[in-house]
C-alpha cells in the first residue's frame, strides 16, 4: 500500500490532515507553497489538474476534493478504526454531511473570505476557489455571504440537536465539519446564536487531534 | 427497503432521476413544486433542513444533496449492476469526479445562472443556491463565471483524454455529471473547445436514460 498527500500550510488540506491524524494511516507528505507556486507546476498538475491541495495518490490514483478524499479514506481506513460508519443509511448521513459542508458551508465560507478587506483575519488565499481581487472589501457581498452562512449554520445546529456528535458517536463526518467551522471562527463569523453548534466545536476540540493542531 | 425520491421538475433532482433510471431502482416518487412553496413546507424541512431537492429517504433515514445522494446510491446498488466501481481506488476515481462537479462546476453553473437577465434559457430557479435577484444581469458575475467555467470544462475533457467515459467504462458518476454539463448547455456555454466534452455527452446521451429525458 502507497499514500501520498499532498498539502500546503493555511489551506483547505488542514481538513485532510486531520483525517489521516485521526486515521492514524501512515503516508508519505509533501509540503508545497501556494505562494511560491507550486500548485500551478505541470508535475502537480498531472495529480490535481485543478491546481489546488488536499490530493492524495492511493497505490497509483490521484484523488482530490476535500470532501471525496475524507469520504474515500473513510471507507477505506476508518470503519476499522471505529471512525468511519459501515456500507448502509448511517453511512448515507456522514456522505450528505460531509458533501453539504462543502457545496454549502465552505462555498459561503469562500465567498465571506474573498470579500474580506485584503489582510483581514482568514481574509482570501490565493488557493480560495472564489479568490477574485475584484471582490476585496465588496460589502454587500460580504453581507450575502453572512446571511448565507448564518442559514447553513442554522441547518448544521438543528443536525446536532440532542446529540453529542453529527452522527451520534464522533466520526470524520465531524473532523471534516469541524475543519471547515474552525475556519468559519478564523472570519469572525457569528457562532453565538448556534448553542449546539459551539457545544459541538467545543467537544471536538476535546480530540488530541484538533488540540495538537491548535497548538500547533 | 423503503426508498422515497423528492424531486421537482427542472431542478437538480433530475440527476438523481437519471442516476434512479439507469439502476432501475424502485422507489416511491413525490413530486414537489419549488414555485408553490412545497420545498419550504415544514413536513419537507423535516426531511431536509435546507429546503431543497433532490432528497432521498432510504429505510428511514434521509439523505440530501446530489452528490452524496449518486454515490450513496451507487454504493448501495450500483456495484452489481456494474455501475458503480467496488471499494477500492476506482471507487476513489468516481468520488472525487462527482464531488468535483458539484463543488467546483456546478457551483460555477450557478454563479452564471444567477447572473443571467431574468427569462434567459437555464436562467436562475428561485431553487439555485446561489440566486439572488441583485445577480440578475450583472455582466461582470457572468464573464466571471463564464472564465471559470472555460477552467472547469478544461479539466473535465483532461480527465477525458483517450477514454470512452470518465472511468474508462459507463458508470454513475458519467450520469452525474452529464446532467450538470448537460445543463450548462441549456445556458449556452461554448463546449466548443472541449472536444473530448463534446463526443462524451454524445456517447452518454445514446444511453437509453439520457434519450428519454430528452424526449420527455
Amino acid at each position: 500500500m502507497s499514500l501520498t498527500f499532498y498539502f500546503a500550510p493555511m489551506s483547505t488540506a488542514s481538513i485532510t490532515e486531520a483525517v489521516l491524524a485521526e486515521l492514524g494511516t501512515p503516508c508519505e507528505r509533501v509540503q508545497l507553497s501556494i505562494e511560491a507556486g507550486d500548485t500551478r507546476k505541470p508535475e502537480f498538475l498531472k495529480i490535481n489538474p485543478n491546481g489546488r491541495v488536499p490530493a492524495i495518490v492511493h497505490d497509483g490514483t490521484s484523488i482530490w476534493e476535500s470532501s471525496a478524499i475524507t469520504m474515500y479514506l473513510g471507507e477505506t481506513f476508518g470503519i476499522d478504526a471505529g471512525l468511519y460508519p459501515a456500507l448502509g443509511p448511517k453511512r448515507g448521513e456522514a456522505m450528505k454531511w460531509i458533501a453539504w459542508s462543502n457545496v454549502s458551508l465552505a462555498e459561503a465560507g469562500s465567498r465571506l473570505s474573498s470579500s474580506l478587506p485584503a489582510g483581514s483575519p482568514g481574509g482570501a488565499q490565493p488557493n480560495a476557489k472564489e479568490w477574485d481581487p475584484a471582490g476585496q472589501g465588496n460589502a454587500g457581498m460580504a453581507e450575502k455571504a453572512r446571511r448565507d452562512l448564518a442559514g447553513c449554520l442554522g441547518v448544521l445546529d438543528g443536525g446536532l440537536a440532542g446529540k453529542s456528535f453529527l452522527l451520534g458517536e464522533y466520526s470524520l463526518a465531524d473532523t471534516h465539519l469541524c475543519g471547515i467551522v474552525g475556519w468559519l471562527g478564523m472570519m469572525h463569523v457569528d457562532m453565538q446564536p448556534f448553542a449546539n453548534v459551539t457545544g459541538w466545536m467545543q467537544r471536538c476540540g476535546q480530540r488530541p487531534v484538533f488540540a495538537r493542531m491548535m497548538a500547533g
